[in-house]
């Protein structure tokens, strides 16, 4: 996208909260379930089935995401992405974001644009009906985005972490370890030193492009989240933070033990269980339930020593903190 | 409070999200409106009458709020008022809250017991049966406190800022002003130079106790924003950047001219006026429908010339950002 004059867009520090919010709330749709959208002290959403599912996370520049790395439309993307899995992955269809923004004085409206951008088709692509309904903005050193999803349950039951029982099976939708290995290009490949610099596409294969696109901008399959609940999902969640990890804290939830088949993860065993960010459904499932888009990956079985085995051995669960040494890089 | 030995409370980099996030939930009692709380991917709360109120705002250090002059306790009350105020405005009862915290590395874990005090004790003394649902811990330089309050409308209407009609009375429940007194309290008497002080209650007389605590503990009349939906008001907001700003903005959606009774906005028009974060209720009432713990402060007209009048006379909206200056201020 070719730069604008700077007099068109201006930094955020010299523009009125009331001309970035609209800036963001008109590019965003209405939701289809928005009683009383923006400009009023709050907004009203529709919550049929008589609750509404309510979730809340953080991208945090630094330990989440860099700007070097991540445009103003990927951190919309991604914001949204990761919000929406958690409403689906207790079964519901999500039905509104609540965006709260605080941003740098020096960042150009441009970027705010791009970011709601991404919000929007986000929502489009990966939960029809969805939209941004509500938000806030401060200023901060330190570029933060904070949304709210919320969701309605269509008068099913949430399914919970804590449902699944021996005999189950476990199951899984969206991919496993994609996003890691995106990061992975970004930290082998697109770095001076310790400061992170811009992608260059050209530099990337096929392979890493998709690699690279599920860590920037995830596609976690937000509508089967409603597809297994119907199904008779026993226990849900998404997988944020690796799926041994995730994995062992369904077993916990649920006092069983997890036991997958690591045929069934793919070339990279390791990359699959370790890997985070994917925002993949974890689910099990009575026998024979197994609904189109899942996968069986193992079984649940009486709770044994261990709380997962991969092909009947422990499993490292110490989990995804890829970042977790780079709070102090700049980028 | 006496200070703890540093083995119990540690710093939040060397703890786990998890253990952080516990300290919070286990210090704030379930709302009677949970169906599902935390511990999944979402919580889900009751909505009885088919919609869900929603609502973000965000506190940062910096702009909102300074470690120096406000407490954990303080920021966890404050966080959960002004929300709280923004449901209310909408003519709904609070439900449930969902804090989003980003947090230095350094800082203690017992400023979040603190923070999660604040939160409880604010949901109990300001809206009872509404309390932290969810949350999301993240790492950050700067300390940021993004607070979404859900809030359920009890079969009414929601009353947005458009409806005030020609003949109905302007009224508001709260203080207007206090909170204004109390930041020029902070200013002027604790700083050191540019660079906030603690504050030394020995030297503050009761009138600047007063103000002081509207400014760091405001305590809007929350439950009176159902009242004032049953009772018929036409038209309702918070005030949170001073009556002026905010009389105009309710004029402007409105479409009318609210003219104001100087003689009814206290000794201090001005302050009444100008001075922000009060977070008092300012409705609109058709004549004889003004509800008790409301006082009337004006009529509303048709639309003349100017959006708002006092006395007969313009007023002076240019609104209320005290910290605009402020923002490279440490503390």
């Amino acid at each position: 996208m070719p730069s604008r004059p700077e007099a068109d867009d201006p930094r955020l520090g010299d523009v009125s909260e009331g001309r970035v919010l609209q800036a963001i709330l008109t590019r965003t749709p209405p939701s289809a379930h928005t009683l009383l959208g923006p400009g009023d002290d709050a907004a009203v959403i529709a919550a049929p089935s008589g609750s509404v599912v309510a979730t809340t996370d953080t991208l945090v520049h630094g330990p989440d995401f860099r700007l070097a790395w991540s445009s103003g439309y990927d951190l919309g993307w991604k914001a949204a992405a990761v919000n929406l899995a958690d409403v689906a992955a207790m079964g519901a269809r999500p039905t509104a974001l609540l965006v709260a923004l605080a941003v740098p004085r020096d960042l150009r409206l441009s970027f705010v644009e791009r970011l709601a951008d991404g919000f929007r088709d986000a929502c489009t692509a990966l939960a029809p009906g969805c939209a941004v309904v509500g938000g806030d903005l401060t200023v901060s050193d330190v570029l933060t985005v904070a949304v709210t999803a919320l969701g309605d349950l269509e008068g099913r039951a949430p399914v919970t972490r804590s449902g699944a029982r021996p005999g189950d099976a476990v199951a899984v939708a969206g991919e496993l370890g994609l996003a890691a290995q995106g990061l992975a290009v970004l930290f082998g490949r697109f770095r001076d030193g310790d400061v992170p610099v811009p992608v260059d596409p050209a530099r990337l294969g096929p392979g890493e492009r998709a690699a690279l696109s599920a860590q920037l901008r995830p596609t976690p399959p937000i509508a089967l989240g409603a597809v297994a609940a119907t199904a008779g999902a026993t226990a849900m969640m998404d997988i944020s933070d690796g799926l041994a990890l995730d994995a062992r804290r369904m077993a916990d939830a649920s006092g069983v033990t997890l036991a997958l088949d690591g045929s069934a993860l793919g070339p990279d065993v390791d990359r699959a269980l370790a890997g985070g960010e994917d925002h993949a459904l974890l689910a099990t499932f009575p026998e024979g339930a197994l609904p189109p888009g899942f996968r069986a990956i193992g079984v649940v079985r009486a709770r044994g020593t261990e709380e997962l085995l991969c092909d009947g051995r422990p499993v490292d669960t110490s989990g995804w903190d890829p970042y977790r040494d780079w709070d102090s890089v700049s980028g």
